[in-house]
This record gives C-alpha cells, structure tokens and sequence, in this order.
C-alpha cells in the first residue's frame, strides 16, 4: 500500500496524514508536487482520472481516491480507535457531520480560494477559467453564515459530531486551517468555534505551523 | 422512526425513498411542502436546522439528515441487500463514487439551479441573494464535462461503482432525473451513461415520470 499525497496545507491529503497519525498507523508516502502541475501528468491520471490528491495505491495495484473514502478503508482495516463511529447512530451523526462541513463550510471557502484569491488567478487562466469576482465575494457572507452556524452548533459539545474526536473534526480542521494560510479567517465572533479550533490544534496529530504561510500577504491580496 | 420527505422531483428526499424500496423497507411519511417554505418553520429547524430535507425522526426522538447518512444508518440496521458495499475495498469505493458523483457532477447542475433558472429567481430575491448569471452559464460547460468523464469511467461496468448496483447509482439517478425534470439534460454523446440512465430506470424502484413537470418549459426558460 502506498499514498500519493502532497505537503501542506492542500486540505485533502493532510486530512489522510492527521487520520493516520490518529490511528498511529504509517504508509509509504509518494509526493506528488501540485505547485509543479505533477497531478495532472498521464501517469497520475491513470491512477485517478480526477487529477487529484490523495489517492491510495492498495497492493494488487487498484487506487482508490476522496480522502475520506480513503480513510474510511483504513478504518475498516484498522477500527481502533474508531474516527468514523462505534454503533449505527454514531457513525451516521458523523456522516452527517463531515457532509455538512464539506457542503457548507468548505464549499464557500473553495469558492473564495477559486474565483477571488490572486493565488489561484494564474492557475486559472492557464485552463481557459474565468475567475467570477462578483460570485467569489458572495461568498464571504455565506462562509460566515456557515461559521456562525456551526459556532450555534457546537455550543455545548466537545468535538463537532459530539464528545468524541471524528472524522469530522478532521474534515473541518483542515478546512480551518486552510483557510486560515490562504487568508480566509473565522468570524471573530465565533467564540465556541475557535476554542474548538484550539482543542483539535492541540493535538499531537495536527498541528500546522501557519508561520510556514504567506497569511499577511494573502489576507492583504483579498482585501481582508 | 418516521421520514420527513417530500414530493419529486427533489433530489435528496427521493434518494432515501429509492433506498427504502430497493431494501424493501417501509417508514411512515410525513409530508414536509417545500414549495410552502415549511422546511423553514422554527418546529422544522428544530429538528434540522439547516432546514433542509430529508430528516430521519428516530424513536428516541433524535433527528439525522442528509441523505446518505440517513440510508447509511439504515444499511447498518438492514444490511440486505447490501447498497454501500460488501467489503472494506468495495465499501470505500462505493463511498469514492458518491463524493464524485455529488462534487463533480450535482455541483455544477446546482449551479445552474441556483444561479441560472428562472423558477428559483424569486426564492433567491426572496432571500436577499443574487443570482450570478454569467458564473451560472459557465457551470453548463463543466456540467458536460462531468458527464463526458463519467461516460468514459462507466465504459464496460454495469452501474457507478462496478458491477453491482448501490447506493451510487440512486445519488446519480436522482441527480440526472432532477436535471431532466427541469431542464438540464445530459450531452448527446453520452452514449455509456445514457444505457446506464435506461437500466436504473427500469428498475420498479426508481422510475421518475418526467411527464409530469414542465419540463419543455424549463428547457426553454434556460435557452436549451
């Protein structure tokens, strides 16, 4: 078994790394440089058609990509301890959890990052993509709106889908953390959401150093 | 338990209620008008506060939505016939086409949705929210695009994931149905997709009656 993965902070493969290190599990890492377009190349594309990252190579040569179907095959295979629930219910609340955050938190975010930050402007010229302005700057208020939601949310529990570290505090901490290098900020007023965002930064498996990011300037290049 | 649901064409109701009888399941119904903004009354948000359908009520008063965590749940307590895989590999691959089918191909449908057609003009004024025409238009080319990938992934299976029906299928019938149903049809080269759209349809479990909406009208209001 293999990863094909990228550094920091590309939300997706990091989200395999953490899972791994919570799992205490270790894979051999292939690097494949994004910045150097090495995704797009034919002999990645026969490995997932998408051009994406990550993608799980298993022995008898199949891959298999979507960090979090990745992880949830690694689970199987190693349910302990459980990220992705331990009975029925859990394991759809965290289902749930990890769809809402991807639908509604990470989707707004993605759209900045696509159709506003000059860093991705170049990228998408060089593939005939217009970058809609007025569309990206929507989606700063739905971006806070979903924060806001989620601060409500979370009131009262420790992680995002409940008591228990998930998946799904996985999912939206890479999301945060994304974010936070490319210049999208959490609401200052999202109180109960930061001191989760502290919790899951504590943790030995997931820390990002942002000092790494160009966050003044990227937060300068949106106007924020 | 019972399932708050409502009428087709709706994509994500739909989905569950295709499941339930692939599984030979029966929940009872409560009907939940989305076309009356119930889904917005502060008695609906306290059980999703997303306000969004479907909501799976459980006996112990608890709520879960989204969809596929909704028939993940209940593949977990009626694991016959199995529609999210039968073993870790095929599991997570049936998870793989899920995510592919929802963020590459539903996303830009929904794009034309909500940015372009004219039947959600006034619910998006309603709510404060413009419409971005042009970033709309756009998404047709990456619509047709999806559908062109997917032609060639689907080349020599039987359905999404394989060989065997599951739970990919119902997510991509439903978004194909929902296109058709207002307007968004899939590229007439599709050939490979369109054998797969004939098979799930005839399955007793999925037929959607396309005569039944205004769909000569819809295609007309985008220009088609």
């Amino acid at each position: 078994m293999k990863l094909y993965d990228d550094r920091d902070p590309a939300p997706n493969p990091r989200r395999v790394r953490i899972f791994l290190r919570e799992k205490g599990l270790e894979i051999p890492l292939v690097n494949v440089p994004l910045a150097e377009g090495r995704h797009k190349a034919p002999e990645f594309l026969a490995k997932n058609s998408l051009g994406q990252l990550p993608v799980l190579e298993l022995d008898d040569g199949t891959t298999l990509s979507e960090s979090v179907s990745i992880c949830r095959y690694l689970e199987a295979l190693h349910p302990e301890p459980p990220l992705f629930g331990r009975d029925p219910a859990e394991s759809a609340r965290i289902d749930m959890w990890i769809r809402r955050v991807e639908f509604r938190v990470m989707q707004p975010a993605g759209m900045i990052w696509v159709h506003l930050h000059p860093f991705t402007a170049a990228y998408a010229a060089s593939q005939g993509r217009a970058q809609f302005k007025d569309f990206g700057e929507s989606n700063w208020k739905v971006f806070a709106g979903a924060c806001r939601w989620l601060d409500r949310e979370i009131a009262g529990h420790e992680f995002v889908a409940g008591d228990r570290y998930s998946m799904a505090d996985i999912v939206l901490q890479t999301t945060v953390d994304f974010g936070a290098a490319i210049g999208i900020d959490l609401p200052a007023d999202c109180a109960k959401l930061a001191g989760w965002y502290e919790r899951v930064r504590a943790r030995p498996s997931a820390a990002l150093d942002l000092s790494r990011f160009p966050v003044e300037q990227a937060r300068k290049a949106l106007g924020r």
